[in-house]
């Protein structure tokens, strides 16, 4: 069974989340499916796992989809707003559309690929901003770590 | 002995981009150094070595520095202008400074990086330029891959 609207498509992504805070790690998820709704990767921020900042949720879900000519058609789906690093990685390979779970505990590049002709669905969805409100409230520290915000400078 | 001066840093870039070159992969290197001159990371770009479309040079040597709690000490030295991904990269984990080898066989954000404040310098390396542009003619078609420009677009 396939699914390409944007709550079906989230699920996967809100299902790596919870992988991820299952493992200790940040809670965040992603996946990359192709516009009819085939799952080409998956994966959850690793950083705390295998201590490795590159691994963002997009990007680990990049990864996990491999080498492809070309990504024109593809979804990228993200439980959080992407920051910088992962919206850069939608426009530089040329991502046409996002889903995005929540963009009110975190708001990345997503206005800024909007403006470049993503398509840009945003599902408000409580589940995944409850689970990303409790981890910021219990892990500052690692949440501003991951977004490259340097502790000293926060309130 | 450390270096801060940009040709100094970019050496070690170099030496990355020749590193993959020999392994038959895309010759791009990159390095992360403290402003200190301390190396932190290196790396390159690991597309056709390890089938892996996440690890462009610059994410390479971030990945290769491990965790740290903030980069406000920190310089990217790459030796190719930064695509989207890497830019994005350095925005979101405010690395204050870039040293890039060339910027004229591939422009990618650079400028951006400059209008948000980040110190760039372009070292106009012809050792940089001539390796892709070598690169670029003979293999087009990872070159095309590696930048996610789809193929049958390109004339």
């Amino acid at each position: 069974m396939t699914t390409t609207d944007a709550a079906g498509l989230l699920a996967v992504a809100r299902e790596e989340a919870l992988l991820g805070q299952s493992e200790g790690g940040i809670p965040i998820g992603a996946a990359l499916f192709t516009t009819d709704g085939e799952l080409l990767g998956r994966g959850h921020n690793r950083r705390v796992q295998d201590g490795d900042p590159s691994l963002h949720a997009e990007t680990a879900a990049f990864r996990a989809a491999g080498r492809r000519p070309h990504y024109r058609d593809t979804v990228m789906v993200t439980t959080l707003s992407p920051c910088w690093y992962c919206s850069g990685l939608v426009r530089q390979f040329a991502i046409p559309r996002v889903v995005i779970g929540e963009a009110t505990t975190f708001s990345g590049g997503h206005a800024w690929l909007a403006r470049a002709g993503v398509d840009i669905t945003i599902v408000n969805d409580p589940h995944c901003a409850a689970l990303m409100a409790r981890f910021i409230d219990e892990h500052p520290e690692l949440w501003y770590e991951d977004i490259g915000v340097d502790p000293s400078t926060v309130d």
